[in-house]
């Protein structure tokens, strides 16, 4: 029996996110499906975390056990023979058997992108979010940096779970004007259901005024789910990374 | 009557070409699908030219005439509203009754992006040509740099297609590297039906040692298109501009 690990890039618009559900195409169920193909048995493969519908990966990790003797090098070309093409493995590696993807996951890294301008694009309406009005780029930055180090992130977690803790440590937070874009990266040990979309909810209430960036930092220390803004579409979220 | 000149970007993947034909989708169709809607009547909508298959356009121009008397910036929001989500109008001008999209074109920009991955990335898929073999970048650029200026350009002209003169004037060439993509661009006051993608055919042969620049030179001078290498796909292509 072996363990191999797969780094994967999917365009998430058509997908009913990662997690496999019945009477839906899920982007867990697609790669169980080639794996079939390429290996004569159905593996159960684990994520290193769900993406929800329309999210977008360029760098999501899994793992699923063997008995193939397949090369793990052509893990990638032989799965990618019989995935569909918004979907891809773009990396295999084989791991120790106790390897998993989702517990041993030490940090990951998303992007979200906000598209300014005054009519949508076409070109870039699958992978960001377009505003149109006005948006305070130095408010939105200064409440972006509030967000590096440990934090209760209570205020950004969906109500849907419960949390042994909704303590999480970010890494890294940033706002980068690219063009006529914004992008947020965000890095942490963890994630809440829906924080960095919630996160980026927020941050547009402050770049349009709604919140002053010390409001904004009110709403972070207190936790109060009340005080955040809406959570954001999924087409502009992209899992980029996942550490070990 | 007035004349009203729009700017269209559009995702060419799901349709015909530009040009309106029997019993497939095209952009122009869609876009005079659309116009009636807000106008009342059903325009002829005249482009600055072609897009085949599968190309993209950030910066199509096109006019029509119209009895409307809606404000013009109105157009925009109005036919983005029945214009399918792949297409979008994303500038409008009221224009004198004499100008032609076409006819009054002095030059055009073009881009055409090469991905160099060894595995196909769906987040670009569909914007990109993947290009897994080494490409000498040095070769393809000290290439692109020879079409710079007014050249006879019959070695990369369909032969579907007869001509009055198969002289361009290149205002613009450059081949630049931006992460791990090539993005070749090139300005002109006309393009050969398929020049574009025959001429990135061509300097893929160059950067992979299949013709040396110098006899990239020679084919370009002589105007043999057996000389030159295959079109590109449409999908790297995109219309980027067009100036009057």
């Amino acid at each position: 029996m072996r363990n191999v690990k797969l780094t994967i890039e999917y365009d998430g618009t058509e997908y009913a996110g990662w997690q496999r559900q019945p009477d839906v195409m899920t982007v867990q169920e697609a790669l169980e499906v080639a794996l079939e193909r390429v290996t004569g048995t159905r593996p159960r493969v684990v994520g290193s975390g769900r993406t929800d519908a329309g999210v977008h990966a360029e760098g999501q990790v899994a793992n699923f056990r063997t008995e193939s003797d397949l090369r793990v090098d052509r893990f990638i070309h032989a799965t990618n023979h019989y995935l569909p093409p918004d979907i891809a493995v773009v990396g295999a590696a084989e791991v120790p058997l106790a390897f998993h993807a989702q517990r041993d996951a030490k940090s990951k890294r998303y992007r979200y992108r906000i598209l300014r301008a005054d009519v949508r694009r076409p070109l870039r309406s699958r992978f960001a979010l377009l505003v149109k009005r006005s948006l305070d780029v130095d408010a939105m930055r200064a409440s972006t940096e509030m967000l590096a180090g440990s934090h209760d992130f209570a205020a950004f977690a969906s109500e849907l779970f419960r949390y042994e803790t909704t303590v999480r440590d970010v890494h890294r937070a940033e706002l980068a004007e690219v063009d006529d874009e914004l992008h947020f990266t965000i890095e942490a040990n963890g994630f809440l259901y829906n924080m960095v979309r919630s996160l980026v909810g927020t941050l547009l209430w402050v770049g349009s005024g709604k919140l002053t960036p010390e409001e904004f930092r009110r709403v972070l220390e207190t936790g109060n789910r009340g005080g955040a803004g809406p959570t954001a579409p999924a087409q502009g979220l992209c899992m980029v990374a996942v550490f070990y």
